[in-house]
């Protein structure tokens, strides 16, 4: 690519988040950036988008770099939409979302706000990737990670990434790295424990707790690869079709 | 199934809508139902959570019918999450949302709440079915959909599904239809229109808006089987893992 591209930032902990700030940073040193994120965090929203509310959306300046940003009311995928429809008059060359406070490892990809941006993306036909490390913390430590993001967001942009595609990036929490692994989804879930309380009013309410459960023994997972402290790569698809059950379901009496 | 199986019901419409209505009436037919629905609508939330927030969930009677139900404030994933772990103490035999109010085929089927609470049922082991039907109105005409629900609902307890796999079944806007047809999600998308106007302060607000583009004319396609009056069964999975493009990214230079 011979002129700069031009890069969508987006995330899902919102456009303040340390996170964001680093994948700037790195976004700016290849290409023309346009920040288009969330205003507040919006963490575990899945694939949602506002359809039965208003949206949003200003011009603000957080830094003193080189990018134009935008502060959205929205959820990330109204964000890649508004950026899309609204602000950038034209399709950008690369989307890439985070970097999340968080993993977005194996089933987490479904409940994931970062990695819905990314998806939104692919769908629309932009080569898109969503970027995370597996620490909560809001002071992380996000500087080991950028030579990585460089390299993987360099090797999207030459390579191309194929129609229906986006990639799943997720860091372990370490300041160095065995290197860059391309894994398959680990089958894992959430194992739920709500933790039950009463309000001074004397209803009750819940919390949301839960325990995470790798089911999946394959050294070739995600979850494999960050146990052992390397970066994992997923590539992930949004047709959902389970194609190999068709013939099966045929069979049925139906 | 020798004794009546027990059988979860939710929806993203929220639990008074006739769609759900009439899916528990169904399902009363077949077995021993309980229903943990939101107390509001939660139309493209996506597989959103509950992270940040408290979750209220109380029991309440809306009919004569024998099932048991409680309304949550949470997303469809947050019910589904809450009926196993909390309600119904033990994981029921089928979970089955909807009847949704307007299409989950082909992309939809990644904002959808109906078919998130589907997928989280599934990603917990449990059998799993989402119905939609093409028709937005909230009197829609439910009642010609019965009898493929109930054909459709008995399949799978039957014959089961594999692990990691659910059902996204939706109904032309019809009352005669042609058959159930298997199909692969139709590669489709909303082209998005955002309506931009000025609230009563000046300030800039946006509606999403959008036109749905199908791309894809395989004949294999739900979009082409509800186009053609057929009922589409598509057998949805949540790795999202792009397996086939995992060789290739093995050759990038990361």
């Amino acid at each position: 690519m011979r002129k700069r591209p031009l890069i969508l930032v987006t995330n899902d902990d919102g456009i303040t988040a340390p996170g964001i700030r680093t994948l700037i940073s790195v976004m700016n040193e290849i290409g023309d950036v346009v920040v288009v994120a969330p205003d507040s965090p919006q963490s575990g929203m899945g694939h949602a988008v506002t359809i039965d509310d208003t949206l949003y959306c200003k011009k603000i300046t957080i830094d003193k770099g080189p990018q134009e940003e935008y502060q959205s009311s929205g959820t990330p995928a109204d964000c890649v939409k508004l950026a899309v429809s609204e602000i950038l008059g034209r399709r950008p060359d690369l989307c890439v979302s985070g970097i999340n406070h968080g993993s977005n490892s194996s089933i987490n990809v479904i409940y994931s706000g970062t990695m819905s941006a990314a998806v939104e993306a692919g769908v629309e036909g932009i080569p898109a990737i969503g970027f995370s490390l597996l620490d909560y913390s809001w002071n992380a430590d996000f500087e080991p990670l950028k030579e990585y993001i460089e390299k993987i967001t360099r090797n999207v942009l030459e390579n191309g990434l194929p129609d229906g595609v986006v990639l799943n990036v997720n860091f372990p929490k370490s300041t160095t790295f065995e290197g860059i692994k391309v894994c398959r989804q680990a089958r894992a879930n959430w194992v739920e424990e709500f933790d039950k309380r009463t309000n001074p009013q004397g209803k009750v309410y819940y919390w949301l707790t839960g325990e995470f459960t790798n089911m999946d023994k394959g050294e070739d997972t995600d979850e494999w690869a960050l146990a052992h402290n390397y970066i994992s790569l997923v590539p992930v698809q949004f047709d959902l079709t389970a194609h190999y059950f068709i013939q099966k379901l045929n069979n049925w009496n139906l």
